[in-house]
């Protein structure tokens, strides 16, 4: 399980300041590294750090790297495999139609699988993320424009994917047929964006326009004259749709509607069925901050033990649960939380 | 008026990483800078750092040059003045009986007309820090004895500080007259330690002894046998103690207890006497985190109004008040909170 | 016209910290950026850094992550094109027989024209180096040892290059049809060495064997029992060496050995043959350091005029002439060269 | 023994980048580290940077902290002692009449006296460098004119010394009475220039004027209508010239003139003498490059033997003998030279 996040703004001046902003808004989805590719109409700039969307994209020298009023952008998280810049997205290749910039939150479950079948045809694989392998089957793909490239490619992996992808005219974003992970779209001065939660629309002051749905590939396409057309396909019949519950619980920033729900909700409403499910006799509700803090509202709320603040948390540290190692994610536990003695000397708690 | 950290370890293996610990522990009291001293029985090492305690001192390498069973560090948070390394404490002189490191936490009210009659009798400022007038002050005392020079110097200055020096035998830690800056004394492994709040003896596993009293200095020796004292001597004559409001509502962590008074719960109360004293309509109280949430926990309680997270707060940003520069503040500003919309949509809140 | 450097070591303990002595000691044949891929006997690792071979090749923390017994490297020199990481080599790719990287002196001149058709059959290429069509050729070859589907890759190619590859077991050394480039073979504690020139040789004490020859391909392949075969192969039937005239004038060091001709020697005979030609009254024979200094010796020596160091060299920057652009030329240039007024003043030079 | 750069301008637009070249050009006295100190006519601005010249002082951005038409600079060499920023010059204090910043080559005989017997009588002393005396002996003189505290300051100083100072309105420079190190003033667009060597007046276009007298102090100051007053004082009745023998066998570049010799003339004339001393039967002059190739042309020059490089430097590595430590000697050794093996090999040479 995994999480990360992917954004894309298009037609705006600065679209990197913007991008990075927005990824700022995604920090907690990826901590591990940070990317964005954008396009000024002649040529690709691409620019990866190791570390914090603020640690690098805040130089002005770096942003001025990344001209363009197209970008995309992408904060990783990694689980398992190589920690290295090689690996971190977006990911681009030059097509015989020119070049194509990715950026991937998800997990496929073939992709290991397609991997091996395309460098045992003479593909050359430079990095060792499954996203890579979506690039190759569109640059493999035997339909003609980039979209239906794009299409036949992700409609052969399979799994979880959230994607955006950017052309020298196209902006592409895709949702895998059941929704596993979230993706939106807005809108600022009139044109599209899209990212992995609507707090990325409110830090830019960007309109939330709708989701998008599971199972639907979006094409916003630059016309000679200068306007947008936007087309709106399916990769997969209509089946429900089945967000990670992982989002409501742990990855998804709690002012973030996922797939129409108020993430802050449904973890206080899982409170608030904790409590009557399983109440308890208790002095006080204490949150362990700050995941777990709507939930123990609802507690409380629904119990009448009163909620207060016994586990502080120290704000110069990151998540622990989505560090890389357990060694790290042991040291963060230490250094970032500690009691509030005062409170909970002598009570009884849950 | 501003705050800042100081920290003191004392006869314990790896001195400089445990003041590491406990001035990230203390990263709220100034983000700015941080700097620590260390002996190793031979010589003083110092090291001063831009930026979070987190974003150095976590480095092996930096710890490394730092050896030594005794410490003091310090963060800096600052106002008004020059940004410069020299001006990060904590400050060291070679005297005539040997080094002397200081950290201060406070302001000096005369300190700028010492400044002046000390550089007219000849001395050179290398700092434009009003801590390093102590320093000159020890060093022209006529008292022969480090710790009667330290409370010599002490005496002439007006203000209010919490203070621990560091010589080659010697842990000194003093407070002002009123106590406005607070400091505490704990104990690890049987050995002396001193810190700002306690919160910073919690994240080392600390105990805590008792407060620094106003008014009075600590001063620990270690002896020729290897055995610790401790003397305890008072520069002013009993005046109630005075500490310093924004202890209560700003700079301190609500874990911590200051002169006795959990943080926390005077956050709370302030919240309490609120809604007592101004009572309102409203469908949901919403704390500006972080400072504002015990507060709000008590308006909610004190109210029956629900209380709700309506505004989240980025944790990849600092803290606002303490950035040096109005620019940054404002741009601090808008990166770190974001409304929970769906929370307050529609809501009448206070 | 161009230059690089490539290296490769094989089969001896800490082959990074030698392969870096050696991208040293080749430094002046590009100061653009430097990799080095090592293998260990299960994994490939890769480093690569913009600037100069001794600005990070001296860290004991990046030779750290460059471990085994197998390495090759190479030090960039670009005149057009894209400077980034990604360009910098060794290239390296995962085939379906295993991980190879190659290491590239030289120009192709269908480099280009195979690029683009590769991609139209569906590659990726996420370099702009031209030296990346041959992992692709590599990759694409019908043949099935390693070594073959090299020799089919480079068969191909037209043009300029020196070139070295690693395998798993293998280390390939490979010169173009007519030896544009140089490439030596040398030994040390028994075990092969291939680099572009013989000065990487001697700072590491190596022994020089022979030069690679022209339409030549080396392989050595380390053996189940440990021992290491050496196959020599042809590529292109014998004709006459037409080494590049630059690498006597401009790119080798004076004290290497190019195809077997002294540099020095080469340079030191084209000051005696101008001398000859071309004699001129003047007071002062001056080099321009240091490229000049072998002729002026030579034009000296023929003339009978005094040789004197009237241009002296400030040795904290760099080569200009091979500098990226012509503004940081012009800049080099005026920081580079000074005057020796007290030997030319009132003189006649030429 | 010890060598080191100082450099001062004054009254020309960004003094700071002008100080940045001259010290550049005088690197080869110091490695280890260089400031620069400028004053804007309200402040003055302090930056150190442990490195060569050009690796820090380069950065646009690092100038711009460096503002006014006022600078002084100083490259650092160390033998012995700390090596910490804080013992890079130029020093600077705030003194009762304003600031001062002075930056010292040169070695004071009764430095560590003086600093004992000033630390006795109640002074801070921040630095371990011999040079803070100065500014303490400057900061206690009873003179009331800084022109009169400075000369006060240095005639209690013995040993040797070029020195500049700056204060807010004067800039100063200052021999031994003896005058073993170097220091000579030039001129920019009509303003006055101090340098180590003249060098360092060539690589900006600045004109010598004459070498700063053994026993002399030249102060220069802005009058308020804004014309520049020279004032010339001796702090020592005449005695000879005793420069340092080592500034012309090794510490000063050879297009450098010293005291009025040439630096490459007096090494070329060793040679000279050498073979005229002690001729030898030999097949090859080689010159052990850079530091002995003015002799090495001298000694062929009068015995008739050819001159060669038969070693070649690799100049990609500073200058060894100057490196604080022995490993790092022996290592840089190892890097640096190479022979060159066809002009030496079956020779006799010396």
């Amino acid at each position: 399980m995994k999480s990360a996040a992917c954004l894309a703004f298009w037609g705006i001046d600065d679209a990197s300041t913007l991008t990075a902003l927005g990824l700022h808004a995604l920090q907690h989805r990826g901590q591990e590294a940070a990317g964005i590719v954008s396009f000024d109409g002649r040529q690709f700039y691409t620019e990866k750090r190791m570390g914090l969307v603020g640690d690098h994209y805040t130089d002005p020298a770096l942003l001025a790297k990344l001209p363009g009023t197209m970008a995309i952008g992408h904060t990783r998280y990694s689980t398992t495999g190589e920690v290295a810049l090689r690996n971190v997205q977006p990911l681009f290749a030059e097509l015989e139609a020119g070049g194509i910039a990715i950026a991937h939150n998800g997990n496929f479950t073939n992709g290991l699988t397609l991997r091996r079948q395309i460098i045992a045809t003479g593909a050359i694989c430079q990095s060792t993320s499954d996203t890579e392998v979506v690039l190759h089957l569109i640059a493999r793909s035997r339909h003609s424009s980039t979209t239906d490239r794009f299409i036949d490619a992700i409609r052969q992996m399979e799994g979880g994917y959230a994607m955006v992808a950017l052309t020298r005219t196209k902006l592409i974003a895709a949702r895998d047929p059941v929704g596993i992970r979230p993706l939106v779209m807005g809108e600022l001065d009139g044109k599209p964006i899209f990212c992995s939660e609507t707090c990325a629309l409110d830090i830019i002051g960007a309109k939330y326009i709708r989701d998008v749905e599971n199972g639907e590939v979006i094409i916003c396409e630059v016309q000679p004259d200068g306007s947008i057309t936007i087309e709106e396909r399916k990769t997969a019949r209509n089946v429900p749709e089945r967000p990670c519950l992982f989002e409501y619980v742990y990855f998804a920033r709690p002012d973030s509607v996922v797939s129409g729900r108020s993430v802050y909700k449904a973890r206080k409403n899982a409170g608030i069925n904790l409590a009557k499910e399983a109440p308890v006799e208790a002095d006080v509700v204490v949150p362990v901050p700050d995941g777990g803090t709507p939930a123990a509202i609802g507690f409380a709320q629904q119990s009448g033990i009163p909620f207060e603040l016994g586990i502080i948390r120290n704000h110069y540290v990151g998540r622990t649960f989505i560090e890389p190692t357990q060694q790290i994610r042991a040291f963060g536990v230490r250094l970032k939380h500690s009691a509030n003695r005062a409170e909970i000397a002598g009570k009884r708690w849950c």
